[in-house]
């Protein structure tokens, strides 16, 4: 029988994707350079030269039975190892094949590494403001996310919201930093106190609560900042990562998990992740791009575009009286809102042609998301229409 | 916790994989070619230079951000477009984009299509011989994978115990032909039986009953057989395609689900998808990819070499005493062993370097599985090895 649960989902709104389609329609009437589609987190530079000649040398010099041919189901054992040499050198931990997988981008990573560590009706808690799709990520693995309200003040963790909501139940925490889409990267200080809690929340249930670190954004961290390497504070750290947005390949699906190896289950957590793929449909990322990615594993896209347009839009966010914490990292920025309803302000806005995302689905009311990763010369444009949209629709403020 | 359930399942022998390793350890001691590795299902044809030019262009050519972008969850438009076009050309049916859903080869086909039609605890019904694989597919699903046995004699549907079996809890059957490992077709008179009598449960039962089709092998149908469309047959049925086998492409999983466009609920079923994929980390094959397979939409790699290794094996086989059914295509065949033990049987083999799949993971213990995508020139070598084997070790017979 036609399966109700994903019937039922359909009727669910996706806001961005709404917005998007909005966007879509509205750029056919007046020009698609006139509206300011700052909705989706699509890169908006090339993946660097490096990787398109790496690909087309494989394509001509590769036996294609080899190139195209069934990867093990944990991933290319020589890809892995470039992987693991690439972590070990940048993090000095003893990272090797074993604690690797290699996965369809970062919901596959999350795919397999909730299920890994997650048995029914367990919980799985994250951090507001957090990325939507982490909601269907977990709850259709049968554990069930609960959301840790936001510290507005800075978008690091709420501490006293954690500790009222951890319990015997929890199992993981699902952290995203830099984040989507704040924007803010978790300080050394914040990893700290969280790690200590989880140190002695563990102690006190008896049984190991992992950190599942999405980091999609690890690369594109603004000037000044530091990132701390969560795996260096907690070794039952799961690490999710993807190609998608540090070489600009959200398309292409390929990333992988990285299991902390000074985590005792880590060997074991990689294996699991081979059987978890067989009920899913996993079986691997497209072996052409396992092959291309590590022949630039180090490399990135010229990402230095998001911080100019960081730079540039929150510089007018603040002149307009935006109240807005400056992000370290990502294409995200995530100001206030003008009025309590971050949905009518959105709306609102539509009307000057700017497209910026509601935070209630990010389980942050009141605020917007703009997705800043569009050419320069955009942002510079839609200055004006943000001045005007203020100016009018808030006279009074 | 660490989630037992998986864990359990490593403990789980695949008996493939075992042979597979051991023929691996084995190579390095006598040399490859000395191997005769009959034990994986891995082509041995390149994919055709049409494609690996087509990619070439494609990366010389193409915009990156939008080569390597986001494909919408359902695939990329354009690309559904032309594997609908193909299809309604060559089934004559109205296949649109809408009934197409983009997924990460066979794998990813089925394990959609199994949970858009099956509710928690609901059956799903499989013909032995079948893909072991269909067990984790299904099971992982919620739904019960139910195995009616084989008819041996011919390895089309053993109709006597599917009326047996199918009941008010039946939610769909898992169709696979030609087939792994027998390499049979199922004749349309096969088909008509099978759809009458799921058309009449269906009325009896008082809900739809799907048939998911299974059609890797789609392609590699040998000469003078006729392979009947099963949509032409029944309209609830949901084809599970791959490109894995006709190009040569299994390691980029690469493939698609394409509904009946009469079933009345094709639309829905491929929106469904789109839902089922948040859940298990799917979000589409690789995007260069599914441009990659458009460009060759109707092309294959030169499958003829597999016609010419089947019937090189069945003449020695039969010559040698088998009892055994000739293939109708794949690159398979599935004999009766020479003892009841089939697993006894493919141990004796290894002694002649003779990797030999036993019948048993196939749910049809006494018979093995011969995997003869190899040079045609190993196939010839390999003669001399199957008929010291017989010769040697059952010289009774």
């Amino acid at each position: 029988m036609i399966a109700k649960h994903y019937k039922e989902m359909l009727n669910g709104k996706s806001v961005i994707r709404e917005l998007f389609g909005y966007a879509t329609e509205r750029a056919k009437e007046i020009g698609e350079e006139n509206v300011f589609n700052f909705s989706l987190g699509n890169p908006s530079v090339p993946v660097c030269d490096e990787f398109t000649k790496a690909l087309i040398e494989l394509l001509e010099k590769e036996d294609p039975i080899k190139l195209h041919g069934y990867s093990p189901t944990l991933g290319i054992p020589a890809v892995k190892k470039i992987v693991a040499k690439s972590l070990q050198k940048r993090y000095d931990l003893p990272y090797t094949e074993e604690e690797i997988f290699m996965t369809s981008g970062a919901a596959g990573a999350i795919a397999h590494a909730v299920r890994a560590v997650t048995c029914k009706g367990e919980e799985v808690l994250t951090f507001a403001p957090f990325f939507p799709e982490y909601a269907p990520y977990v709850n259709s693995t049968g554990g069930v996310l609960r959301i840790v309200p936001a510290n507005t003040k800075t978008f690091q963790i709420n501490f006293e919201k954690l500790e009222e909501m951890i319990n015997l139940n929890t199992a993981a925490i699902l952290v995203n930093s830099p984040n989507n889409p704040s924007g803010i990267v978790y300080s050394t200080d914040t990893i700290k106190k969280l790690t200590n809690i989880l140190h002695r929340k563990a102690k006190e249930y008896g049984h190991d609560i992992y950190i599942i670190s999405d980091e999609p954004y690890r690369e594109i961290v603004f000037e000044g900042v530091d990132l701390p390497c969560i795996s260096k504070h907690y070794d039952n750290t799961i690490v999710c990562y993807s190609f998608s947005k540090s070489l600009s390949l959200p398309g292409e699906r390929i990333g992988y998990i990285a299991v902390n190896p000074n985590c005792k289950d880590a060997k074991l957590l990689i294996q699991m992740c081979g059987q978890i793929s067989r009920g899913i449909g996993h079986n691997c990322p497209s072996s052409l791009m396992q092959y291309g990615v590590a022949k630039v594993i180090d490399k990135t896209s010229d990402v230095s575009v998001y911080e100019i347009n960081c730079n540039i839009l929150y510089e007018e966010l603040v002149k307009l009286g935006f109240e807005v914490v400056k992000p370290d990292g990502t294409f995200y920025i995530f100001p206030k809102a003008l009025e309590e309803d971050a949905n009518l302000f959105s709306e609102k806005a539509k009307k000057y042609d700017l497209m910026l995302v509601p935070g209630d689905s990010f389980g942050c009311p009141g605020y917007f998301r703009i997705a800043y990763c569009v050419p320069t010369e955009k942002v510079k444009r839609s200055l004006k229409a943000f001045k005007k949209f203020v100016e009018t629709e808030y006279p009074n403020r």
